[in-house]
């Protein structure tokens, strides 16, 4: 593309840095912001340079938080002796949002994926075996992404973790609720059947 | 959604005021750019605001420039007798990479849209009518979207200028080149009949 300024080259540029953002969603981005009040758009600025220097996470769990100890491992009401383990805050919000679990996380911070060059010590995961050595924590949940990386992850932790004397689970796979047999791809539907669980359990709540 | 950091909340809010960029995309480019080196973010935080502050419209045109005249305008290779009226700098951008045009450009800063409160007024509609005045421009050439928005801003700016004597004409509408027939919408396709060309001027280079 041709810009009439190099002043709308360098933010385009910038903002086809972002994931998902090409030069020409960039482009409407930036006339957008060049749209707004400069009181608006310095806001914009200063909110962004301010949460990527005054950003802090979570000494125990090391979610994203603007404590030294988050809201939820702070918590009286929250079961210790649980432990979630997921990727990144997004899953925490997630796991959240079910009213589901009443437990604390750990925040591994990325999944271990040599494809990308992320190893076992770019994670939180020694500090992850650090909790169970000191905490009395009685179980393990792994709520990560049902994909190679993920499934990588849990190996390595599971291989890590498993002298310790704790339940080590997984969240359940399977078709999802409301799913429909003939739209679910063969491998869920094929696992689904080789991990059938009795009618009972599946009551559960 | 339930924010574990008032920062990451507020930076959340910020993105999801961008045009096209809800909740869950904006998390998304915030976590992005947490991983990012402190650095790298700096520089986009001051792009943004240097872009906002600093950014110059040209006297002629209106164009964004980083001179006082755009490059366009002052170039004395552009036929200054013919001016194409644009709604924005990308329509500019689109117009220039057809390299079929080697006149100058009007670039009015939006169209006329009572639904959206923007009036004439609100547009550089009065320094083109100056433009008339002053220079010696044989044609104008509207370039606008084939919209509502688009066609109004058409038939008022051609009462605000059809007294001067010059040639006004709009770009031509009709069925995209490589279009198939029986997938073109009904009205592009009964207008393109009705305002047929002869066979020789469709030649034209």
């Amino acid at each position: 593309m041709n810009f009439s300024s190099k002043l709308l080259e360098d933010a385009v540029a910038e903002f086809a840095k972002l994931p998902g953002v090409g030069q020409k969603t960039a482009l409407r981005l930036v006339l957008h912001l060049l749209n707004q009040e400069k009181e608006d758009v310095e806001q914009f600025s200063r909110t962004i340079s301010k949460l990527r220097n005054e950003i802090r996470f979570c000494e125990v769990c090391h979610n994203i938080s603007d404590q030294v100890v988050c809201e939820i491992c702070a918590s009286h009401k929250r079961d210790k002796s649980t432990i979630c383990v997921v990727e990144d805050t997004r899953d925490v919000m997630a796991v959240e949002n079910t009213n589901q679990y009443n437990g604390v996380y750990h925040v591994l911070g990325g999944l271990i994926s040599p494809m990308d060059g992320i190893g076992p010590s770019d994670l939180e995961i020694d500090t992850l075996v650090e909790r169970l050595n000191n905490d009395e924590v009685k179980e393990i949940i792994f709520a990560l992404s049902a994909t190679m990386e993920g499934d990588t992850t849990i190996f390595y932790l599971n291989k890590r973790i498993k002298h310790f004397n704790i339940t080590i689970s997984t969240i359940a796979r399977g078709i999802a609720f409301g799913g429909e047999l003939e739209y679910v791809d063969e491998i869920t539907l094929g696992r689904s059947i080789a991990t059938r669980v009795p009618y009972e359990n599946s009551l559960r709540k």
